[in-house]
């Protein structure tokens, strides 16, 4: 059963500009995970404005609740390139409020636009 | 079990050109809930747009049939920013045809792009 | 159960640049069915890149493997408009793998962004 879904679209010049003004935000957002590659370079900006949508649509699909914490909520990115979402404390306390058990990810960009969408189960 | 998904993308700009050339579509588009805040104060073009593509969402979860009404299907906005799908009349006639018990729904816009993605569940 | 989703996003001018630059791009992503439409008439570019949107994906719902075919994944358009999702070969060999069952595939485009989403289910 669906429990809740989340789309978010990110504008790229946008998310990319925020990022360069607010020097911090990039650590804020993301985990060292997330911000490096497997290799240790850095992800690009439209890589993180696409987590950053996923990150927002895990909380529209949670009821975009008070309190969630952005690095309670991470996309892992498997050697193959698939994303796989974790979630753990103030991301997790709301996914159990809701049963949720399964957790959905998809994100992509082209041109000036990055989005993400997320659905999240439960068992029952 | 999922019944039919339906997503929708809008052009922000181009959709705010046509409310404004056409100043009865505002009305034949959206119930006064959603064209108005709860405050009564006009809901933002960029948002009226994302409702517009739900309610395109929604027709193609429905497999596009023929004599939905715009206002049959609306997205009314909790307090806490939720949106929620409530489906009537034309909307809820063919909904019942497809056995659908559940909708959800999730809207976003950044820059000039504005999109909605809906899913419909049944039962069984 | 949902065993994948995918989402994918296309820069409209962007994608039509690249049919135009590499003639044999069409007949290589596309079966005939999908780049004519029933009356012989050949589909618009924006029609065309929201339906490699959807392949996309298909891919991603299916984890990314290597080894699909394009033409293995086919959008067929119904008389009234709707899209079904039709799979043979490499990607019917990699949805079995995953016990999926079902398809639902939603399409979209305006100004210059195409859209499509895909969401895998299986029975168990």
């Amino acid at each position: 059963m669906i429990v809740g879904i989340g789309v978010d679209v990110v504008d790229l010049p946008r998310f990319e500009r925020s990022l360069v003004r607010a020097p911090r935000l990039r650590d804020r957002l993301f985990t060292r995970g997330e911000s490096e590659r497997a290799d240790g370079t850095p992800r690009s900006p439209a890589s993180l404005a696409v987590r950053f949508a996923a990150k927002e649509a895990v909380a529209k699909a949670l009821g975009a609740p008070a309190g969630l914490e952005w690095h309670d909520c991470e996309i892992e990115t498997l050697d193959d390139g698939r994303p796989v979402l974790h979630v753990r404390g103030s991301v997790l306390e709301a996914a159990r409020t809701h049963g949720i058990t399964r957790w959905h990810v998809s994100m992509s960009h082209d041109g000036s636009v990055g989005i993400a969408t997320v659905i999240a189960e439960s068992d029952s």
